[in-house]
């Protein structure tokens, strides 16, 4: 009932058609020596096989049979040692990775589309992998060479896997309370000392070994945010050689009783007195965490796509299927006592939305892996920070924008399935329950409209948000379809925007009243830019696939008539600002 | 963790002061001889005491712990069966119920808040309720003297408890499909044979008998929806002395396994042959069970109120306690390491959001309850007449409303938790596992909303609609706050309206492409003219209690600011219309 194959034919139509992947590679010389199409189409196809026919099947039961702890161990379920042998015999943790340390080094537009297949397949599966291959990120850009050398070859194969220690009890979203300390030690390592909580896989039974980041406070260090440094903690400490020494003092407490993901170990860590090795600069270590940071939010916000496609292909399965009254304009299947509810209106319309969103998300994606490809590997610097800014711009939209719109997704496509998508067996609602942390972990959508709001559009004046609108706007000259629609888009999101920018001064309260709203605002008009891509190219190509290319054409089109005017809504909303949400004291809630 | 308080204060303020139940009750002859204010606040009260100590402990364990099947036989979880006993005899079950049979009479304006305490307590223990109401409901209107006499003493008295017998797994929403016989006997009685699932409490531990309500076919019936019985069978025979006779062949096959309401038996019910009693007339039977499904459609929007009230009660505790980060304005607890969160415009938002959807609907639900009452009791045939029509037309409203906006309101209570949200301790997250069902059972939302579209409002040329538009465009008049935002709201419905009843004959497929939409412009509407109405009077009394009335009235000014503008999305989306619906193939999907 679960099954999940990856949507090869809308990736290729991604990759290639629409930003035209391979050309982009070809022309930046780290990338071109390692990547070309066909090698790109190759690693698609693997990875749908691995994810389709290795994790896929191991998810209903991992969701019934959940983690298992005990005496500071935990047991994953069934099948998951196994596969993981084998997904990490094929390298796929270190699929990005840097190659001077054994990572393959492949393009982050190649890497997101494998993303998807992977939460799509199985959520707690991919955590595993994912929390791996963005502590790779943090430790490649900050560490020390010796600390690079020790780690990251054996996190690339996948024989280690890494976490992220960040939260406390009474410190999630303001990280600066932290109370986790290091205390340094004669031979220039830490002993780190304090409780996290939230930390997925801080303990699993997959990995040799386990490599914790985690954020702590040095005796000396200022007060608040910036007076945090990154340290890693490995569960078993590394001799020289590479091989595995004495057991650290980092260990699981417990492990928590969640919604979903069950088979994603989430736990709480101690750390008492356990040696750690200062990652970057002191007191510079949230800057170096948001390295992985901006890594795990986007990937989490692939989550939300990966989650609602494989509800799409279970709902629109079911809803080729199920027989259910007549269609309105009349009898479909006569030899049949009732229609395929495909026919019904409704049913049309809960499935086509998830469509526009869900594929409005995945080119969303391949457009932020491609601007951080850019960012990392293009030869002109100019180029380089132009993508770095719209990455910076982009990503929080991408988490938060993703992930709720995985949930409607999701919802949606349980919602095809009547009755039967309130049972377990049917496997929907258990796509709910995973997708439904993502809104949640790695900063909450409402921190990330925030961070967009406030931080990436209002503080830099405006900047960034200028360079995205000058590139739609190019866009808009040439486009056939759907120009005057994208662009009245456009224009409001950029009126918003300079609304918001005359009033938030003399207004303290007014972002984070209407940040939710702004950012849904914004990435309603992004997938516009993308449907408006995707359509011109399909019209292109009609010929050569009508049904493929047509379907694509008509999702588009239901997306600016249907999901698109949700704008005037959430426009008029931030319009109305902040004053109706202060005039109750907080004893009047 | 998950402590839930009646909200008594706000519950009065909609009884009292907002529709002035008492009065009303004054004047219609049937109830004023049963029920004052007096009487009304002496049973909330007591019914405020039942839900918060007897039944809302038992949600986290029935949660957890679940129903169990073995050999036919159901067990509920620890607590269920002595929590019933006591709940039985306070009479709960038989509150709306006809006095002639020992029900208790209370008016429906009564029991919508009741039950908003009930789900809210625990939707679980809720159902074993509701459904015997309703099933009640039914053989008062429908069955023979000798039934009702039989049946309702002991049904009203919580000793047994009914069930509703309607879905099949071939037949859900089309219950024109189904297979269930039905063989008369010399002695007037039938035998019931077939599948039926998905039946709430259609075995249980809780009643000494289960009366089963069940649609089943004649041998000469016509086909389709035509041709549906509605039949009584008990699970034991009864006895004309009322003691239990042999057991009949009516029999759980199994349970669902499913994503909430976890202590709610959902059974798959067989039966070979049973004995049952026709119930109204042959082949009017769909007819007749809809006196128990209006019912219960009222009931199941109503869950959607209870689970937000609860899910909003913990977090705007939570939100009070919940220390994090500065406030924009500045520092708001100068002694404390951080502010609480109440402070941050983004919860704010949520904590607002909730309220104004989940006191409009129980302002809502309290109207129809009104009307109920009205089309029950009052002594005007016109004005019976008149209440009947908007019942009619704002049921399918109240339960997709109430359903959806109790699924937004939990997510938002979930996501005002951070990651404790996903917990399972902290209680929010089993609201938004019990609360999606309300979306789904009783008729989808989607079916409600081809209901309310096509059948309420164009399929009598929108009397009704212009019935209550009359209503809202008098009560305009005269109130002073935020006529001119209520006035376009119900501007742009009936505009909506015309609109679409020009287009609907042409187009076959419209209504369904467009009604979900079409309900919630509807419902946005109605909560308006809730507002509005409470607004009025919050104004008009102020001074009495400036905090409790100063609440409501800056909940109204965010719900006409905030959230009415959602309406210019949805009206823009439905007219657009259905033709990018239908641009694919069922295929192509």
């Amino acid at each position: 009932m679960t099954d999940y194959t990856a949507p090869l034919r809308d990736m290729r139509f991604i990759l290639h058609d629409v930003f035209q992947g391979p050309a982009l590679w070809a022309r930046l010389p780290a990338l071109a020596e390692r990547v070309d199409g066909e090698t790109a189409d190759a690693i698609l196809e693997e990875a749908a096989k691995v994810t389709a026919n290795l994790i896929a099947p191991l998810s209903r039961n991992g969701d019934e049979q959940g983690v298992h702890f005990d005496a500071g161990h935990v047991t994953t379920p069934d099948g998951f040692r196994e596969a993981w042998r084998t997904y990490r015999e094929g390298g796929w943790v270190g699929l990005g990775g840097n190659p001077e340390y054994g990572g393959m080094g492949m393009p982050k537009m190649l890497g997101v589309l494998f993303e998807e297949m992977l939460y799509a397949a199985d959520c707690s599966f991919s955590l595993y992998s994912a929390l791996s291959a963005g502590s790779c990120l943090a430790i490649d850009a900050h560490a020390s060479e010796a600390l690079k050398a020790t780690y990251l070859p054996a996190l690339y194969e996948g024989r280690w896997a890494g976490t992220m220690c960040l939260t406390e009890p009474h410190a999630g979203t303001d990280l600066g309370l932290i109370r986790t300390r290091a205390e340094p030690q004669a031979d220039g390592s830490f002993h780190i000392s304090g409780s996290k909580i939230f930390i997925t896989g801080g303990e699993q039974d997959l990995t040799e070994n386990i490599v914790h980041l985690v954020l702590a406070k040095l005796p000396d260090a200022p007060a608040g945010a910036k007076g945090i440094s990154l340290f890693l903690v490995p569960k078993f400490r590394v001799a020289a050689d590479g091989s595995l020494g004495p057991r650290n003092a980092a260990h699981c407490g417990s492990i928590e009783h969640k919604m979903g993901i069950k088979a994603s170990a989430t736990c709480v860590m101690n750390f008492d007195g356990a040696t750690g090795y200062l990652v970057g600069d002191a007191n510079k270590g949230l800057a170096a965490m948001f390295t992985m940071m901006n890594y795990e939010r986007l990937s989490i916000g692939i989550q939300g796509i990966g989650c609602a496609e494989a509800s799409y292909q279970s709902a629109a399965r079911y809803a080729n299927e199920r027989l259910q009254s007549r269609a309105a304009m009349g009898p479909q299947a006569q030899e049949k006592a009732a229609d395929p509810i495909i026919h019904h209106g409704d049913v049309r319309r809960m499935l086509l939305t998830m469509r526009t969103l869900t594929e409005g998300g995945r080119a969303f994606a391949a457009y932020v892996g491609q601007q951080l490809d850019l960012a990392r590997y293009a030869e002109d610097a100019g180029e380089r920070q132009h993508a770095q800014r719209l990455v910076a711009l982009l990503t929080p939209v991408a988490k938060a924008f993703f992930t709720d719109n995985g949930l409607e997704s999701c919802v949606l496509g349980q919602q095809v399935f009547g009755g039967h998508g309130y049972i377990r067996e049917w496997g929907q609602e258990q796509r709910v329950r995973d997708v439904r942390i993502a809104q949640i972990y790695e900063g909450t959508n409402g921190i990330q409209a925030l961070d967009l709001l406030g931080r990436k559009v209002l503080a830099d004046g405006g900047q960034a948000l200028a360079g995205f609108a000058a590139e739609v706007r190019a866009f808009c000259v040439s486009t056939p379809l759907h120009r005057d629609a994208l662009q009245a888009s456009l224009v409001r999101l950029v009126a918003c925007s300079e609304w918001l920018s005359a009033r938030a001064r003399e207004d303290a309260n007014l972002v984070s009243s209407v940040a939710v709203e702004y950012l849904h605002l914004f990435g309603l008009t992004a997938y516009a830019y993308m449907w408006a891509r995707m359509a011109a190219v399909a019209l292109a190509r009609h010929d050569e696939d009508p049904a493929f290319y047509g379907a694509k054409l008509a999702t588009a089109e239901f997306y600016f008539q249907r999901v698109l005017p949700r704008s005037l809504a959430l426009d008029a909303s931030i319009r109305a600002g902040s004053a109706s949400l202060y005039r109750m004291t907080p004893e009047q809630f």
